[in-house]
C-alpha cells in the first residue's frame, strides 16, 4: 500500500500442513532450510485441522513472485494445504495479516506519517516546543513491546489545563449528546483510571481496566497507521492510541487524533461488551482482506468507531469517537441539519465523506449487536477465500478455510453447551 | 490452611453489586471509605449480572470474623448481592480465590517449604555449592511478576549433563510407554523450544509454544505451593514450574519437582487441548472450593495428570508426569504389578496413596475429554454455591450464581452459534 | 369473549405435579375423584420438570370461581405448582389453551358464525342454492376429527368456473405481485396437488404436500373461529381452512374467507419454512395469552398473514393472504397510494384498521426471519407468566415455567449439537 | 434379503435436485415421463439443500440395474446430485429405506412368517382355535393404515386369564430386577392405559400415552418383520407390536413375541424420553446401512432392547423386553450365572448368540443418554455414505449429504440457542 513498500524485498508467509509420520518433522524443516530464501521466522504447531498432523509457518523475505512460486511448488511436493499470505501484488494471493498477537510487534514503527511532521493547519506547527514534547512521546510509543506496560507520561501544567477545559467542556454534553453507555462507563473511569479535569489519566491504568471489561488493552502509536495495520489490530481487541495531547492554543481543535479524542470518544465505548464485540468485528474481516475491501471496512469504521449515531428510547445518540471529542459535531450531528440514514454495510460503505468539516450523512445503528451482525454478514460476502475467529485463549486468529476447522469450532460450541446444561443443574 | 495464616488479618473479599443510579458509585465508595476497615483494593466495574448495574470488589484485612459480619450489614444497606469471599475460618464463607490472572502474582512469595530448606533425603542435602545455586534461581522465580518474560537461567555444563542422561533415557522408553499426545508433541518441542539432550531448554521459549498450542503458561516458583494455590492457577491455565534440577550424583533420582519433571513429565501434555481443557477443569474446580473438596480434588490430581493412565487402541500408556519423569515408576506402572481402576471422580478423589513409593494403585482413563467432563460432573455436586467459567478475553473467572450471569453465557454460545452458521455458509 | 360462554360452567384445567413415591398415583387419584367436580378428563404422566416425579392434568368444569379456589386450595395440600388454565373470568388466572394435537379437536364446533348466516352484503346472501351448497359443505367439516383425512368435495361445474376466473385473474398478476416464495411454491402446487384453472384442488392432498415441507396440516372449519381458537391452532402448525367458494356472481368479490383466498393466498407461504416458523410463532404467543394480548396478536397477524408486505431485492412484493388473493387491493397496496411503515410489532399490534375496505396503511418485513425474532421478542414482554414451546415429537407444547424445564430444552440444543459436531465429521 | 425379492421387479428411488428456472420443474417432469420405466410415484418439493433449488424424488420398478444405470445417465443431464436407493444387487448404490412416516405403510404386509404357520416347538401348533385366532388378529393388523386408529381387540376369557398370570408373575418381581425408568412408567400405565392383571390392555390407547410422552407410537404387526424393516421403523418412532397372546397352556412360554411380550417388556421403556431416543438412534442408523450393518445392528438392538442390562445405584438391573418378559431368564440374567460385559457397540455388534436358550452373555450399558452417543458414534463409522436426521415437525427422515443440508441443521440449532436465551430472559 504505502510507496515504500515496493521496491523492498515481500514479506511472505507460508502455512502449510505435514502428515504424523516418524522424521516428518525434520525432513520438511531440511526441505525448507534447502531452499535459497532468507527466513525469518519456522513455527511448526500441533495441526487445527487433522488431529495428528502439524502446521507449518514460514516467514520469508521473498525477492519476487517468481521466488515464491518458486518456493511454493517445491513446498507441494512435501507438503499439503500451502497458503500464501503477503505478497500482496501477486496473483489471488492473501494479503500479509497477522496471525498472532504477538505478531503485531511489527506495527509499533509502521506509522504512515512520523510524528515529526505536523501538517501546516496543526496549531503547533510552529511551535518548537510543542514539536519537541509531541516528538519526545512518540519516541517512547516506539520502543514499546506487547506484554510490556505502557510508559507513564509526566504530563506538564499546561497539558493538564488543556485536558481540564476540553473534559469539563464535553462531560457537560455528555447526558442529552452521548449514547447510554458512555454515560455508564464515565463513572467507572473516574472511580478507577483517575478521570478528573485536573491531569491527563494514563493509559496504562485504562488498559488494565479495559482488560478487565471486554478484553481490550490499548498501546501506545507514534502517529497514523495504515487502515490496514490499524483495523487489523482490533481483531486482537487491541487499540491503538497516542498520548502526547493537542496544542494549548486551541483546546477544542485538532486536525489529528490525540489523547483527548481517545480518552474521551474512544474508551469509554470499549468498556461496553457489544461494542467490543462489533469493533473486532470489523478487525476480524479485514484480516487478508483486499485492499478494495480494506478500504470499504475502512469507511464502515468511520461511520460507525469514529461518527456512528445510534437510536436509543426513541432518542438519536452519539457513540462515535469523532464526534463525543467535538464540541461543535456533536451538537451539529444531533440538530436537524445532517441526513441520518439507517446503517446498512452495503451502503455505508461506499458513501463518500470530507475529513475536514462535519459530516453531511450520518448512519444510525440500531443496536451494537445489531451492527456487529451485519457486519459479518458484509465479512462474508467479501471477497476472501477464508473465514476468520479468534482464539481468546491462544490469542491468536484461526483461519476457518476447511471442515475439520470448522468442525473444532462447532465442538467447541457443543462442550459449551454442555458447561451450560450442567451450569444451569447446579443453579438454585 | 498453612500455620503461618492463622494469627495474621484475614484478607477478605467482598463483592457487590448496586443500581446504576446518578452518583451511586460515589456514594457507595464514600460509604465504604467511612468503614474502618484497612482496605487494600475497591474495584468497581460494569456489571455482570444485570445491565447497567455496577459490581465492586473490595479487598481488606479483617482483625476477626465479627468485623467482616459488621463491615457486610454496613453495606447490605447500600447493596445487593454481597458475597464474601475469603474469610475461611468462619462459617459457610468462600475460601479466598482468586478472580483474574493478576491475582495470581500474590502465589509468587507463598511457597510452602523455602527452596533453601531440603528434606534430609534430598541428594543435595549436604552439598552446600547445590544448596546455594538452587537458592540463586528460586530467588529469580521470586521476584517474577505476571505479564513479564520468564528469566533466562545460564545452566552450568553438570546441570546440562544431569539433563542429558535423564532425557536420553526417558526418550528411550517413551515409544512404547507414553501416551500418543506425548509422542506427538515432544518432536514439536525439539524444533521449536530447543529440546535435546545437550542443554536445558529454557522456560520463556516454551511457555510462548504452549501459549501457541492451547494458550498455558510457565511461571516459575521457588518451591511446593499449597493444594489451593498451585490448583487454582490451572483455572487460568497457568502452570507453576521449578526451573532447577536435581542432584548430579542421582540423576535418576529426585524427591521433589525438578526441571527434568516439569520439562518432560508436564509440558509436552499441556501442548494437547484436551488435556490442557481437562487441567483447567479440575483448576476451576478448585475455586472457592472447602478444604475437604481441596483434598478431593488434590488426589484426582495426583492420579491424572501425575500418575495417570490411560487407554489407546487397546493398550494402557501413561500420561501422568510422575510416571514420564521417572524410569522405574514408567516400567512398574505398565507391568502387571499395581492394580488398575477405571478414573472415577467419586472413587478416585478418595483413594489413599503412599507418596515416598511406586503406586499400588493407578487409575485408568477413557480419554482427556471424557475425563474433563467427569471433573465437571463431580464439581457440579461439590459443595460450593456457585458455579464458574473462564472468560479468556478477560483473563478472569465469572462467577455463575445468577440467572443474569448464566444468561450472559447463554447469550455468547448463541452468538457463536450465529457465527459458526455464517462461517459453514461461506466455507466451500 | 363470545357472549354464549357467559352463564355456561367454567371450562377449567389444573397442571400440577407430585413427588415419586410408591402409591403416591393413586392417592392423588383418590383425592381428585374425592372432589365433588364435575371431571372430564385425567392424564398422569412423566414429569416434564423433575425426573422421577409424575405430572397431573385434571379438566373439569366448574360451577364458579369460588369452588375452583377450593379445589386448588384442595390440591396444594397433596401437590406442588398447581396452575389453574381455563378461568378466564378470574383473577389472573391463565385462559384455557390447547396443551396437545388432540385439544384442538374442540374448535371444529366453535365457529362464531354458522355458515347459514350470511351476511346481508353477501352476494349470495339471497340464494338459496348457494346457501344449502354451502351449508352441505361446512357440515363436512363439523365432523372432522384430528387424525382423518380431510373429505373430499365433489365440487360443481359452476364452482370450477368461479375457480378458474380467479385463478387465471391472480396468477397473471403473482410475477410482478407477489415475494419471491409464493412465486416458488406455486409450481410445486401444480405439479404435486393439481392446482390449475380447472378444477379447485382437494385440501387432503395439499395437506400431506404442506406435511412434507414445513409439517404444516389444514383442517377444515366451517366458518370464523374466535380470534383465540384461531392463532392457538397456528402453534401446532395447523391451519383451518374453508372448503365453500365465493358466489358465481362476483368471481372478484367475496366478504368472507373462501377456498381461493386460502389456497392461492395463504397455502403457498405455509409451503415456505420460514413462513411456517413466523406464523407459529403467533400461535404459541397466543397461547394463555390475556385478552388484550390476543387482541394485540391478532392485528399482527392481519398486517402480516393477512395484509403484509415485505422487501426483497430493493422491491416491496405482497405475502399476505388478503392481497394475495384480492386483484384489486393486491393492485393497490404495490402502488404509491397507501402509507408503508416499518414492522414493528409494539407499534404494528396497536394500528387501528378497517375490515370492508382497502387498508390506508401496510408493515413492510425485512424478511420472515426477522418477522419472527420480533415476534419471539414482543411475546418475551407479554403479561403471561410462562414461555412455551412446541414438541413436534409429542405434537404438544411445553410450558417452560421453571428451571428444570428450560434445562431439559438446554439439554436438547446440547443434543442436537453433539449430533451436529458427528454429522459434520462424517461429511465428506 | 428374503428370497422372494431376487426375481422381482428392483424397487428402486431416484433423488435429485433441479435449479429453479422458469418451466425447470415441467421440463423435467417431461424428462422423467418419457422414459421407458413404470412409474409408482412422483414428487416435487422445496429444495432442502440449496434455497430455490427443487428436490425431485421418482420411485419405479427397475428391470434390472441396466436399466437403472440408463435412467441414471439420462436424468444427469437435466439435473443434480442423483442418488440411487434402493438396487441393493447392485454396486455400490444404497439399499432402499422410507424417507417419511407414509412410506412405512408398504411394511404391513411385509412379514417374514405368515400368522398362520407356527413353528413346531409352538405351545399352540395343534390347535386349530388357537391357530384359527391368532389369524384373526393378524388380518386386522394386515390392513391397518398409518394415521388410523389401532383396532380394538375383544379379548376372550382365556386370553385374559393368561394374561392375568404373566401380569401377576412379572409384577412381583419388578421391584426387585426392572430398572428404575421401568418401575417408574408401569403406575402410570396402570392409571391412564387400562394395565391391570383383568384384562388385556388396547393398544390404542398405550399409543397415545406414548405419543404424549415420547412421540413413540405403536402400530399392529402381523408376524416377525425382516431386521432392516423392523428397525427403519424406530427411525420414525414406530414400535410393531403383534396383539395376540401365547397359547394358555403355558403361560410362562413364548417362541415368538406376543402381546404380553410387547406390552409388559417393551412399552414402558417408551415411555422414557433417553430410552426413546436411544431405540430411534439404532433406526436411524439402519436407513440405507448395508446388510452388513443392519446385521451389526439387529445385534446391538438384541443386546440392548431385548437382552439389555444396566447399572443403576451400583445395581444391575434389566432394561431389555426380552428379560422383562421372562420369569426365568430375568431371575438368570441377575444371578452371577452369565458374564457381563460393558456395551460397546464395536464389540457387542459381533457378539454371536442363542435364540432359543438363554444368553451366555449380558452387555451392561452406563445409561440410555452414553448407549445413545456410542450407536451414534458407531453409526458415524459405518460404511454409509451419508448422515440423516429425523424431522418431526415434516414426520421425515433428512439426508445429510451436503453441506448446505448440514447448514440448515446448524440454522436450526442457532434458532434454538435464540429461543432458549429469550426463555431464560423471561424466566422469573
Amino acid at each position: 500500500m504505502s510507496p515504500a513498500n515496493t521496491n523492498q524485498a515481500l514479506k511472505t508467509t507460508l502455512c502449510f500442513s505435514i502428515d504424523d509420520k516418524i522424521g516428518g518433522l525434520e525432513s520438511c524443516l531440511a526441505a525448507i532450510k534447502g531452499m535459497d530464501i532468507s527466513l525469518t521466522r519456522i513455527e511448526s504447531r500441533p495441526s487445527l485441522a487433522k488431529e495428528w498432523d502439524y502446521d507449518f509457518f514460514v516467514d520469508f523475505e521473498a525477492n519476487d513472485a517468481v521466488q515464491v512460486t518458486r518456493v511454493v511448488e517445491g513446498l507441494r511436493k512435501h507438503t499439503k494445504d500451502v497458503r500464501v499470505i503477503g505478497s500482496d501484488s501477486m496473483g489471488d494471493n492473501v494479503p500479509w495479516f497477522p496471525r498472532k498477537l504477538t505478531d503485531l510487534d511489527t506495527f509499533a514503527a509502521k506509522v504512515m506519517e512520523m510524528g515529526e511532521e505536523l501538517s501546516s493547519d496543526h496549531p503547533g506547527a510552529n511551535d518548537p516546543v510543542y514539536r519537541a514534547r509531541r516528538a519526545e512521546i512518540t519516541r517512547i510509543a516506539k520502543s514499546h513491546r506487547s506484554g510490556e506496560p505502557v510508559p507513564e507520561i509526566e504530563y506538564t501544567d499546561e497539558e493538564n489545563e488543556t485536558w481540564g477545559k476540553v473534559y469539563r467542556g464535553l462531560t457537560a454534553m455528555y447526558p442529552t449528546h452521548a449514547c447510554r453507555e458512555h454515560l455508564y462507563v464515565l463513572p467507572l473511569l473516574e472511580q478507577n483510571c483517575g478521570y478528573n479535569d485536573k491531569k491527563i489519566p494514563q493509559i496504562e491504568q485504562i488498559s488494565r481496566f479495559l482488560k478487565d471489561c471486554t478484553g481490550f488493552t490499548i498501546r501506545p502509536v507514534m502517529g497514523l497507521l495504515s487502515s490496514r495495520d490499524f483495523l487489523n489490530s482490533f481483531a486482537f481487541r487491541i487499540f491503538y492510541s497516542t498520548q502526547y495531547i493537542r496544542h494549548s492554543s486551541k483546546p477544542f481543535y485538532t486536525p489529528e487524533p490525540d489523547v483527548c479524542h481517545e480518552l474521551l470518544g474512544h474508551v469509554p465505548l470499549f468498556a461496553d461488551p457489544d461494542f467490543a464485540d462489533f469493533s473486532q468485528e470489523i478487525g476480524l474481516a479485514s484480516l487478508g482482506a483486499s485492499d478494495e475491501d480494506i478500504s470499504r471496512l475502512a469507511t464502515i469504521f468511520w461511520f460507525t468507531v469514529e461518527f456512528g449515531l445510534c437510536r436509543q428510547d426513541g432518542d438519536v445518540k452519539a457513540f462515535g469517537a469523532g464526534l463525543l471529542s467535538s464540541f461543535g459535531e456533536l451538537e451539529y450531528a444531533l440538530s436537524d441539519k445532517p441526513e441520518l440514514r439507517p446503517f446498512e454495510p452495503l451502503k455505508t460503505a461506499v458513501q463518500k465523506y470530507p475529513i475536514t468539516e462535519f459530516q453531511p450523512v450520518y448512519f444510525v445503528a440500531e443496536s451494537f449487536k445489531d451492527a456487529q451482525e451485519k457486519v459479518r454478514d458484509f465479512a462474508a460476502n467479501m471477497n476472501r477465500p477464508f473465514s476468520v475467529r479468534y482464539n481468546a485463549l491462544t490469542q491468536s486468529v484461526e483461519v476457518l478455510d476447511s471442515k475439520d476447522k470448522v468442525l473444532r469450532f462447532a465442538k467447541s460450541i457443543r462442550d459449551d453447551m454442555k458447561t451450560l446444561t450442567t451450569v444451569l443443574e447446579t443453579l438454585s
